[in-house]
């Protein structure tokens, strides 16, 4: 409990705040259950309705619909009210959260040659390996394991328990979630006679800026060349990004999606969670893939994309089902029913 | 090896025994491979001629089914077979399965102002964070961590190299399994003119008493308030569960299956393997989701749902699939064909 | 930078040189990024119009397709040469990447009664577990779990943080990736009046030679036998294996495969990525299933097989999906036409 007041979160984040600038608020809360000291946002007009019946000390609005809220709220009116919430949140993240001190804690296992900035944190238990490079303000979760030649840049954030392999490389300002591995050995073998041949995979992985990877997500290390990451993808947990795959910025995939070996994902996509993606494809710039969909072929033009047979209730869908492995006949039988139908009668 | 009696097994377990107390078994077996040193267990009719066939020492089985046994074969009859064997697995596990020791391992790195219930055990190479509570008899695997502010309840049982995120709390009688993650970051942004701003997850996760979770599954923290997963729940492996999510009492997800944001899930459900559900709906109790379904819409209603491509060979498959993306103009033909008929001849 | 001559690769590995063996490389190189201090190689005779326009310094190539290179390209002729590329990554590898030195890291904490071979490498805060058996020439990576009789076979390597359970075994020339874990509890409980009782999983894992596990797959102890990985089996990343699945020799699987349990998988199958194959069926030796597929039944014939639905673009899939809802009631449609045409105009 840090309570801050109205009048600091505006001087903080900026905002036309209509209410009292000394009211403090204790927490943010979602408008359904905010209480007197719980600063709220509504970011979807939809819900307007919530305005007149929240209990919230101050709900964050659009200018537009300020004068919806009930008397006795504050507002602060902001053109973008979710992205006020967000920055909302990392401002009161900043100030009750305890910062790990810097400096390298004496469990941690580092090798010669590593070199750790001295503004960055090292937590226990740790390893370290031979010429890894720990940047400035770098914060590295207990039981890390950052591995050889490995460089983990400047403020990035490494959860407890994040395994950085040998000579990968992150970005500035990332944030990896516990149990992601960064930079296992890629899935490539050749056949021999009925047995598999490993292929060492001699390349690594190379993440940009402000990246964000999820827990458990796991990227691969690429064959000869580099798997790469660009600036702002955000992955979330439980995601396979398997070797060779180049994703571009600002790409954002939900939890459990896969991304086959080689494909080539554009700037600016959105992958819904589950979907999978094949390997050796290419995917055009603004591309939008609904949860759940494989995508099978290259996908060249910006727009939706959706392939999910629909749930129904288990009857009915053994029915469908059955069906569906017949529809190629079905269509003959149409067709067959429009050059000839039968007699009449 | 250390065998135990029937007559201890019935000490233990109850049930009516016919046949030798003093026989003594030294493991519990399936009847098709179970030896003259084996116990085993009938519990679906179906199977009843492996009663007349198996060799084992004892067979578990309804009274209605128990003279069907070869002589020579002990019986135990019990209302429920299924579930006495699970009480003999559990009672068979107790006694040859060593007990850790009470005590906090030397090598354990433990943050001021953390309380290790003495009757705990914490393993090798722990980290317990600040804050944090660990209950009577609880047992923290080896290469655990702890976040600050964390409550392991009592009996609840970490296995090696599981996390326990900051504030996160798992009632009594818990067991989790290795890898698995509890209290990553949920997956929030907001969009900022093509770019993805954080929104910092200032929630937690409230686990209740006797939660099963699988190896490597991730369950997030919520944004605001707590993700929760009540009583009972039983979770398989490389679940993911998004933050926000509320999964009801005694609900079982079978592997790889994906829950995203906000979804609420009611109690006593079972959901298929690799089956996912989208955010923001709602499913009632006592719903059952087919393996491999995607659920995009709410279930309100109890019953058995299901959404799977059927599999077929690959031809058959290729056929049927490309006639699929045409089936709505299919359904105009045979529309046109009610309407119209084409001339006969 | 390690740079090797043509004449010491073929001295190693093979093969026929048409070129200066002096000339030396610093890298593998994919034939379309090569530059005069790459070898790449030629597998696929469709991309032989890359050989006119590689700058490589020496390509591998069939014997057919070595007069295609261009002058001053250097050839390495075999009858496979994608084969020959793996074993140059491995020859490679093993020239360029330091091999852990023999010995246990002073912070790995050894239980009393295990056995690890002089020959064997332990790294950094490694646990392993009471009466234990690591080989010779095998490598614990830093921060693994090896559990109590377990045992690892020589030359068998563990990247860091990796988690083997108590009894499971694993045979020799293993590689298992990082955040694997391999003998975690099956999932089995037995129903007892709307709650769940635990069915302690008292099988463990065993896995032969020459098998490769994927980062953060999960292969589950068996609930009485043991789950069996038979030799060569290739696993990717994010795979579930659950209790008393056995895979058959070579076969290997794609990233975000679940396989269910009791599951019997033959020999030389491929399972493609994020296929899920269900519980308690059988498949054949010599089974392909594409990405993507849910196979809900046994198959007993080699093939390929194939259940996904088709990628479309969502306003195309909204239509088509509507449909196939009622699919079912389309056939009945159809087969009305057929017997009782509606009369003409």
């Amino acid at each position: 409990m840090n309570p801050a007041s109205l009048g600091e979160i505006v001087a903080a984040l900026g905002g036309e705040l209509a209410g009292d600038a000394n009211r403090r608020v204790e927490r943010i809360a979602p408008l359904a259950s905010a209480d007197g000291a719980s600063i709220g946002f509504l970011a979807n007009p939809r819900y307007r309705a919530q305005l007149a019946e929240t209990r919230a000390a101050c709900v964050i609005v659009t200018p537009a619909l300020r004068d919806l809220a009930s008397p006795g709220v504050a507002t602060i009116a902001t053109a973008d009210p979710y992205l006020y919430f967000a920055r909302l949140t990392q401002w009161w993240a900043a100030r009750t959260r305890p910062v790990p001190a810097p400096g390298v804690h004496p469990s941690a296992v580092l090798a010669p040659g590593c070199r750790v900035h001295p503004g960055a944190s090292v937590g226990a238990l740790v390893c370290v390996g031979e010429d890894a490079e720990v940047g400035d303000g770098a914060v590295i979760g207990a039981q890390c394991h950052v591995g050889r030649g490995a460089v983990i840049g400047a403020h990035t954030r490494l959860a407890p328990r994040v395994v950085i392999g040998d000579f990968c490389r992150l970005g500035a300002r990332c944030v990896v979630q516990s149990g992601a591995v960064i930079g296992g050995d890629g899935f490539g073998f050749a056949p021999d006679g009925g047995r598999w041949v490993k292929i060492e995979q001699l390349g690594a992985v190379r993440i940009g800026d402000d990246v964000e990877i999820g827990a458990n997500t796991c990227i691969d290390r690429g064959a000869l060349d580099d798997t790469v990451i660009e600036d702002g993808v955000k992955l979330d947990n439980l995601i396979q990004i398997a070797h060779n795959v180049h994703v571009g910025a600002h790409t954002a995939m939900a939890g459990c999606v896969g991304v086959a070996g080689s494909a080539r994902i554009g700037a600016h996509c959105t992958i819904g969670g589950a979907a999978m993606i094949a390997g050796h494809l290419e995917i055009a710039d603004h591309v939008h893939v609904s949860a759940g969909s494989f995508v099978s072929r290259s996908i060249l033009r910006p727009g939706q994309y959706t392939g999910v047979f629909p749930l129904d209730d288990n009857a009915s869908w053994e029915k469908n089902a059955a069906t569906l492995r017949q529809l190629y006949r079905l269509r003959e039988r149409v067709r067959a029913l429009e050059k000839n139908p039968p007699n009449p009668g």
